[in-house]
C-alpha cells in the first residue's frame, strides 16, 4: 500500500504521475527525450539501460516495464533482456553497448565511480560524447525513479501480462501525457 | 576534467544543461517546481534536502551550491546548513523537518529504506501526503542530479565565492534557463 494517499489506483510511477501533475510533466519530458528522442542508440538499446539499472536498484515496478518495453523493441526479445540483467558482461549484445552497461552500472552504484577506464573502454568500442552523456543521464534519471516509485511504496502488480500491455502502449504512444482536451 | 567534451567552461550541471538543452529543459523544471514552486515548505526547507543529499552522495558541486543557497533563503543561514549536514538528527530545526530530512537520508540509501515508521513520525509531526510526496521526489531528484554531475566528472570550484554568488542569480531568478531570443 502505497506510504501516501494517493487520486488513483494506478500503479508504481504512472500514479505518482498523475498525483502531482506539475512534476510529472518534466519526469516524463526527460523519459520521452532519452528513451525514445533522436539518438545513435536504439530505444530498445535504451529500454534496456533503464532496465538494467532498476534491476540493480531492485525496483520490481520499474524493471518489469522497462524489461517488457526493451523486449518490445529488440530483436533478441525478453530472453535478452535476462541475459543482460543476469550477466551484462558476457550477454551477446555489442561491445559499445557493454561498455556502455558498464558505466551506467558504475552511475547506479554513485557518480564518482564511473572512471577514467569505464570511458576509454567505451570510446574505444565506439561510444561518442553523447551516448556516453545519455548513458550517463539515463542511468541518474532511472536512480531518482526507482526511488520514487519505492521511497512511497506504490503498487507493482505481479503479473507479467500488465507490463506487457504497459510496453504496447508506451511502444505506440511513448511517455508524454496525452494533450488535455 | 570532464569526461566528455562540453561546449562551455561552466561548472557543475551548469556546463551539461547547455550541452544538452533536450534534456536541461525537463531537469531545470523539475528543479525549479520541487526547490521554488507553490510548496508549504519554505524555500530555505526545501534547499536544504537537496543539500543535505547532495552532501550524503560526496557531490562537492551540488551540495555546495545548494547549502549556498539554502543559506541565503534561510534565517539560520549557513551555520544552520552545516548544522544539518553534519548531524540532522541533533539540528536546530522542526520537528517535521528532522522526520523528512529523515526520510531524505533513507531515499538516498535506496527506495526500499522509506519506513512505516517513517511515514508515521513525519505524520505526527505534522507533514502532510504532499510534503512527503515532495520530499521523497526531491531527495530522488538530488540521487540523480549528483550522479550526472559526478558521473560526467564535471568541473567543481574551490571557491566557496561562486557559490554564494550563484547562490543570489538563484535566488532572484530562479532555475529555468532564460527565454530564447
Amino acid at each position: 500500500m502505497p506510504h501516501i494517499s494517493l487520486n488513483s489506483a494506478e500503479p508504481g510511477i504512472r500514479g505518482l504521475l498523475q498525483f502531482r501533475p506539475e512534476t510529472g510533466r518534466p519526469l516524463s519530458e526527460l523519459a520521452e527525450v532519452l528513451l525514445r528522442g533522436p539518438s545513435t542508440l536504439t530505444r530498445g538499446e535504451r529500454e534496456l539501460i533503464a532496465a538494467y539499472v532498476s534491476g540493480l536498484n531492485d525496483c520490481q515496478y520499474c524493471s518489469a516495464s522497462h524489461s517488457a518495453t526493451a523486449a518490445a523493441q529488440l530483436p533478441g526479445g525478453m530472453a535478452l533482456v535476462d541475459e543482460v540483467r543476469a550477466d551484462a558482461s558476457h550477454a551477446a549484445v555489442s561491445s559499445k553497448l557493454k561498455s556502455l552497461l558498464a558505466i551506467a552500472a558504475a552511475v547506479q552504484r554513485g557518480g564518482l565511480h564511473v572512471t577514467d577506464e569505464h570511458i576509454a573502454r567505451a570510446r574505444a568500442a565506439g561510444a561518442t560524447d553523447l551516448e556516453i552523456h545519455d548513458t550517463v543521464l539515463t542511468a541518474a534519471a532511472f536512480c531518482m525513479m526507482n526511488r520514487y516509485v519505492d521511497g512511497l511504496a506504490t503498487i507493482a502488480p505481479q503479473d507479467p501480462a500488465v507490463y506487457a500491455a504497459g510496453a504496447q502502449h508506451l511502444v505506440k504512444e511513448g511517455y508524454l501525457p496525452p494533450p488535455a482536451t
